[in-house]
């Protein structure tokens, strides 16, 4: 079976166009706009002065990171009502923010951290797929920033970020592996696969899953090869924005 | 007493330097990054085919528009919990989205609107004093470019926007009437005052209200004439971003 | 255009009947019902020996007044749910509450009340316009009660009242200035306005409004005079329920 | 053991003084301010013109009655903080209030009532033990009133009201029974009992309950008697309230 | 009127098969799966080294005993949804677990537990009438199993319960008082009684009601008379549980 | 480095003991108690004779399978407050309870379920580590016990599932891949791997973790192969359950 031409005409390897817009939210101790293709994802680092209550009680020495993920209500074509209008998170924003801020926490040294919290915000702007992974691989930018930003301010003795990480969509779309789904190539995939890596090339997170359908070991490792491809060019991404013209 | 110097070295009667970045979410119908000095939100507006139940249980003919107005946690300097963290909407929001709704109401002809749902979206991304009027202002912006798009697409007969509307805060700040409060003044303003209006001079809606402090007759009526000077401006500056090249 | 008649046939200036019954609630530490025609609003004073949490934290000195405004359910033609039914507290009643309390702020010296909470509660038995305006004139009554009740008790050295304030609405209907308008007015109302005054005819809030319509400085002026008018009517009730007897 | 002396000098057979207000809430189809001694509750009669939802789903003929039941903030001598404020009914009233519409629903023929819900509405002013049973006690005269009204509208054909019903409280203090316990009584009983009844004598509900204690088969018949004599006294009293002027 | 037959044969008299499957949630400090008949209810106990939060604010000594409730979503006919589904536990369960805590601190000496919190857990695995009582008697057998197991410990120098308890429902089907109610008579009952009893035969708890029906003081007396016998039998279960291989 | 010897003295590619005891809640339409080691979880299929709202809404046909999962408070050391006393679902919780109805979905075949919910419960009375593997798997059997009740009364004309599916942790605890996680190896592992799959051999879902840590390919691979082989032992412990004695 020949392979699909995709929406955009991409090849199946090739990323979308990834673009971070630095200090977006200049109320923030660090904030990028990331671009991928026409998802956009604010991202922005709080820094809160203490550490959590839990780690108080519990005499836990160090710092904490935390993450939330939000939809704007107009980031979908059409509107997604706002959570506190259910009155309820919702489960899918819910596991999407855990998956951010355990991401994160596996390269950063929260005892280099000091007894401070750092907030991690993810707020979709407009969703065309992938804005999870978008909204990791922007928010290890915004969070490099703020760790500047915190250093350059002598808050910080150490940089507590023990190497980038990004992360990247994978899918089974009509029996092709596709490297990062647009929304339209989602809702056709029958297997849908996020990857979060260190820039070292380790993994922290894999996430496959068949939607309504199952996936042999073949097509697993088609797609991790193909993830490992896209990540290599989100890390060339964050290097431009971040050491380019530092 | 002489007038104090302002942190920004506006003249008492300035207003801030006012931007309108328009189709800032392109998912929406009709959106803008409105920014007031420092002060800066996203107004987005989206349509919804029916009318709200309400009206249809009621059988009013027409349509609706309403408001939602929320403050992105990285938009003040400590990091401002979101609404569903704390399970309810707070009373300020509340009560700003419930202005924004009533101000765009006056100068919409609802029944032209047929039986839709507009949705008034203003998040804001950085707070300095006065985002509830900026939000106002904007929010006007947004929803000429939604209507245009709705009008192009032929889904509207005619323009239900029967003019234009703007708003802009006045304040006694040591005991001198200033316009346009930054967070600053806003702070040490013993009375603040709110004024939206129309394009053709009338008001829609005049808030004033003493910070543990009252106001004279006299005090009222010069904070009055400052609002409808900053107003002259802030209706050339939608204007210049929606007709100018047009 | 000449002046409709009123379902009250009251003139155009004139405000409803308005009756204090002291002592309404005994428990409290001082209460009335107010009585603005149909209008009835129950309004109550209880002191906490302590200042919110908020201002213990904050090391602010002082005490602290706060009020909460509901409608009973039986005080409407259709019954209003309970806020607890739906689980949420309206927007209407937290902008009512904030108005309340803000007021009353306005003219009580709060470092005078000690590390004390005071909390005015308004609920309202009988609705037929103007609740919040009846609210915040019997609120002031009602906390003149409980601190002459304190003061008695030896707990207050001064009292922290400076001044009273009474509240009146102010509504254009028909194209005429109407004072103290009933729900029928209300209901037709194309402008409604707020007054909130202190005894010495200082302003502490003015929230004029249209309904899906505008008004000009000239009918702005009008309602203020109106209001000025009414307001003297309400302080002079007041003076009769609580200096008249004492 | 000698019966120690009542607060209020009563013998340990007696009621409080009872009162009926009757169309204290004038907005309700029938309301009452009922009074046992310094307890002091608003009891209010909403129709609604539809029988509830679960009834109209089912497929039931017959109307609804259902009862809320809440305490003012102000009705206690601490002020007890709103339902909404905590945003969850407290398990004590929804006890209540189930008791209260259960015990109504007993004597009223549901079928004659028709496509209707008629709600009850108990909020207590003044709290000094007993509101529940007071509050069914006046609930039985504002359904009454509620009733005629509806009858002189033509809008019942026949009386759904079977016969009255009260309710009163009796209990164990320091080994004695005593009848229509205020509340500084039912602090220190050690068995607390509530007795609803129909005014030809059968018994509703029977509530005993020891607190941290127990109670014999003596004890029990003894506080039964009690109830019965108080009983006799309240249907008197409601008679005298509904019948004796009408 | 002759007695009708009951679904499973037994004498009006008769209790169901009683068992206590003892032990059955093994992280649990005390626990019991105990079946009536067809319905069962898992029981247990859990300890917190704590007393709560009220207790130390108020500086009460010694410990507490807490009851919750909660149906299985499968333990119904109809899948019965989860209280987090809706948002609210609901009146009933409310109600019930109150019911559990109450009477087991009628025969608990608080003090003698220490500053602890006794969780009581009471998760009605199916649901065929009873489910209260049985959950009552229940959890009188885990919390002596938990006593025996912090006994043991030495966490506990003295039996801090005072005597055993247990609970039976009682009611009128068809004009004749029947003993312990399965679901098929619970929903024909006229009346429905629960008492909550000591071994030594005395009180902790008589709960009759009218379910939309009345009842006479002779009914009472038959009603209490078998709940007694039922009690007997049930008591003789809970020593062959706890006392027969001890 | 050699490997350390396990808690309960397992090889490394051992699970541990499964056992299902069906029919657990006779109530629902199927049910089992799966036991894997002393990790015990409730698995019950409710079906209820209506497809989900959104379903017909949307005109969908077929039928729907969702899943819940709740750990019982008295199934970890220190009891675990409801989800109802904190007001929300916890997002662990309903991480997993997506994972379940998703993994459960993959293999039913929705249009053959008819316009039926099914609604599977997971509620764990112990918990040693592996609760949302085990649920899985059990849900599993419940599920193929429900489908030959529907079958058996007609109510399915054809089996609507397709394969079996089972689940199996596995992780790296100081450097080794172990396999079926236990509780105390599970909070020791640097990586905690969860897979689900069909009995064919096919992949529904895999998700890999660092915990605070990263895992390379090889590492990924070794996790894999353990997974598989543990998996076999479940789908033959599932046979011998379901079809052994069939």
């Amino acid at each position: 079976m020949p392979s699909a031409v995709r929406p955009d005409r991409r090849a199946p390897d090739a990323i979308r166009r990834i673009r971070f817009r630095k200090h977006f939210a200049p109320g923030a101790a660090g904030s990028v706009l990331v671009e991928a293709g026409k998802t956009r994802v604010i991202c922005a680092i709080s820094v809160e002065e203490a550490a959590p209550r839990w780690m108080r009680e519990q005499k836990v020495s160090g710092g904490w990171l935390t993450a939330e993920y939000s939809m704007l209500p107009y980031s979908t074509e059409d509107r997604k009502p706002r959570d506190i209008a259910k009155g309820r998170l919702d489960g899918r924003s819910q596991e999407i923010q855990r998956l951010i801020g355990r991401s994160l926490r596996a390269v950063v040294d929260l005892e280099k951290l000091g007894a401070r919290t750092l907030w991690v915000d993810c707020d979709v702007l407009q969703a065309d797929g992938g804005t999870r992974t978008a909204a990791i691989t922007g928010a290890c930018v915004a969070l490099d920033l703020a760790v500047r930003k915190l250093r350059k301010a002598k808050l910080l003795a150490e940089n507590p970020i023990q190497e980038r990480i990004a992360a990247v969509s994978v899918g089974i779309v009509g029996g092709h592996a596709l490297l990062d789904l647009c929304y339209a190539e989602d809702k056709e995939a029958s297997v849908d696969m996020n990857v979060v890596m260190t820039a070292s090339g380790r993994f922290i997170e894999v996430q496959g899953a068949g939607e309504e359908a199952t996936f042999s070991q073949e097509e697993l490792m088609a797609m991790l090869a193909l993830a490992r491809k896209g990540l290599a060019d989100l890390f060339a991404a964050q290097r431009a924005a971040l050491d380019g013209r530092a």
